[in-house]
């Protein structure tokens, strides 16, 4: 048999309770960090577009948009959330591929599974090998298909988002394999996009074309069941080179999704191992801002080219600086959206802090490591080495960095009651008889589309 | 300014009674042609999964599915109408490039012009505006961007229809340039899925892509400004080489909507200059089937490599055998759906005739030639030779011919007063103040969705 219908029969045969407990878990951990982002990001004013095109469209209530009151249907919820999961880049990321799993998988699985009333497991597991299939997919045409300006995420999103919301469906071998092929004819999106809303659109997008497929699939709508091995298939069109092989070898045994990074901070990723430094120092030391006389750090050359930006005038422009970063990193313990306000950039002893803050350069040192060196008043000096920034595979966030971020994300959004509530339905998701409960935590009444 | 930019400019700045009346006239023929397979075609079963798909997830009733009692969302009735159009493949074509450029751009505007109450030339400036476009980005990828395996009607439809689309609801420059960013983004379809229902689902799907970005750049939703020359844009990314200045060279002047045509019969092409041929005959020499004797065509050797069948089973094997296609010919005068159903195939006279049909290969013949002989009983012999075969530019269908493919078609739904009633409504549809006026006798109340 070929390359799409082993993967169709290898999704179809997953029993949900044999998925291992380990990807379950990870499953929740994407969930939750998917979730962190997306309802966080559901304030932002672009998402009223989204909300307003529904609103003109109509369509019955079946699925929620988080963080809002809005319910809406499968396609569309499934569009919005994927939108929003993606909106602050803040999402995960799979290392080799670059690929973010999460926002184009998750939001199908939800959209269905609050329609179907599925359990909580069913929809983890349904995620996980959307997500997988997603990751390996990815892997067979990695890197050329990134290079030659495919959004990775928005064209192999498609294949595991189908499969999110087809195995939730319960269809089956036929209807899975051409399910493959709706949505993998319609995968999309170019990086010329990147640095506007389309950029996260192409999630959303594909988050809704894989519901789109399913529906059509289940009800009998045909298509080529070799999307991804055919002549003019996916791997063939839209990569220079590819390998096929990695789509089905070792399924169910060696897990891509293992190699999916979450990311702690809301900023990029070069700044990461010196954040890593300064709240390492500050929980390790406990050191007062006023009393640092200044802050050396040896660094990879990648973090003077990108974000050496001494004094930041706003939020944004805080994300591109390296001395912000660590000061927040020292002052909050933290790097969370809060850290990149406007206001927070102006804060005085921020900004003194800044200006203590010296990078150089180190050529020995890798892209994920730094050297951090604080020299106090009293002449006393505080060191922290890292090796791997927090958020790759090698050295993963823990669950509880998570729910801190959960925490500060959500918590702009919902009172921390609810934050609480909703990060332990979270946990125990795999017991819940209907995910439809934990959804219904992550609706917000009181943002409704404007008229 | 850059390629997209510049197009955009074009499209926002053409007054609707600046088209040339020629412009006006071919996008009626276009429109014509598409509604007459749309309607033809409303009453394949397919259709019902994606109208039960429509049914589940709901909508406002915003605009119309041809052919039947559903009126639905904007987006729902342009992946609708999109696939019907292409359902049978007998669209349009665009000779340089194989676009079909009706399907995927006309239900964009019905669509919005529907729910807009837009005026009968308006809409058809649009319409005209978008084929045009699609088909000039189709040239500035041509010929790599077929051979790679894209479907290019899948892929440069969307932009015809968002086009189309946002002309009609009054874009600015800002929003048309954006609009084309979203919209093309969305490029999507591989050929590998040809044979299936995915096939015609392409333009569909691209005719709803146009109208979502059309709704979402009216609103504000940015994207890049360069989709179609940037580095990582649509030309970039989806063809190996490209001409871009194809795009905007000699827009408003020179039209590649005249290198469109129009299909005749409802077969492969391979028949159409023996049909043409038979058609003359009998309508010259007024030939009874009965005195036939033997008829003999000398054909390009495509004609017996793809179409040699001389006793077809089922109406399906008749439109790849030369013999039926020339019988129904002589006979019927016509080669329409009605000429391939299974009782013409099975049909004593129409089967007796085949039974004396024979082609001999002529390696002088062209494609869109054929020369045809035919002996009577008494000896008489009538020739008939075809330079170039019916419905390609340098020949295209006359309006007359045009009319007895859409009665011949639209007759197998609707009464012939009521046909006869949109005909006439088509052909004045420049001076109608609302489409809606024609876009209710398209309506049939007794095709609804299937619970």
């Amino acid at each position: 048999m070929g390359t799409t219908e082993d993967l169709a029969r290898y999704i179809v045969d997953s029993a949900p309770e044999r998925i291992p407990d380990a990807l379950i878990h990870e499953g929740k951990r994407c969930l939750i960090n998917f979730l962190a982002v997306a309802i966080y990001s559901s304030r932002d004013p672009s998402l009223d577009i989204l909300l307003d095109v529904f609103d003109a469209e109509g369509g019955s209530p079946l699925a929620s948009v988080v963080g809002t009151g809005v319910r809406t249907t499968l396609q569309n919820a499934a569009l919005a959330n994927g939108y929003l999961g993606h909106l602050e880049d803040y999402d995960d990321t799979h290392f080799p591929t670059v690929i973010h799993p999460s926002s184009p998988v998750l939001p199908a699985a939800l959209a269905v599974g609050e329609h179907l009333h599925a359990g909580g497991r069913d929809v983890l597991a349904a995620s996980v090998l959307g997500m997988e299939a997603c990751c390996r997919i990815g892997m067979a045409v990695h890197p050329y298909h990134y290079d030659e300006g495919w959004h990775i995420t928005g064209t192999t999103g498609v294949f595991g988002s189908i499969i999110a919301a087809a195995k939730l469906s319960g269809l089956d071998l036929g209807q899975m394999t051409h399910g493959l092929g709706i949505a993998g004819t319609q995968a999309a999106g170019v990086r010329e996009v990147f640095g506007s809303m389309t950029k996260p659109f192409h999630p959303g997008r594909s988050a809704q074309s894989g519901v789109l497929a399913s529906l059509l699939a289940q009800r009998g709508f045909t298509s080529t069941t070799e999307i991804l091995e055919g002549r003019r298939g996916f791997a063939a069109v839209m990569s220079e080179d590819s390998h096929l092989e990695r789509v089905n070898d070792g399924l169910g045994e060696s897990w891509e999704l293992m190699m999916n990074g979450l990311k702690p901070y809301a900023c990029g990723v070069v700044n990461h191992p010196l954040i890593d430094a300064m709240v390492a120092l500050k929980n390790s030391a406990g050191i007062d801002p006023s009393e640092v006389q200044s802050v050396s750090a040896r660094v990879h050359p990648l973090v003077l080219e990108l974000v050496d930006r001494p004094n930041p005038r706003v939020g944004l422009e805080g994300k591109f600086s390296y001395q912000h970063s660590m000061a927040v990193g020292l002052v909050d313990g933290a790097a969370f959206p809060a850290q990149y306000s406007d206001a927070r950039v102006a804060d005085p002893v921020i900004a003194g802090l800044r200006d203590r803050i010296q990078a150089t350069i180190d050529e020995s040192m890798a892209e994920d490591a730094s050297e951090v060196t604080i020299t106090l008043r009293n002449g006393q000096e505080h060191s922290q080495r890292i090796e791997h920034a927090t958020g790759a595979p090698d050295n993963p966030m823990t669950d509880a960095q998570l729910n801190e971020k959960f925490r500060a994300l959500v918590g702009d959004v919902f009172p921390s009651a609810e934050v609480d509530l909703m990060l332990s339905a979270l946990w125990d998701l795999d017991q819940a008889p209907d995910v439809g409960g934990v959804i219904a935590l992550t609706r917000l009444a009181d943002r409704i589309i404007r008229e």
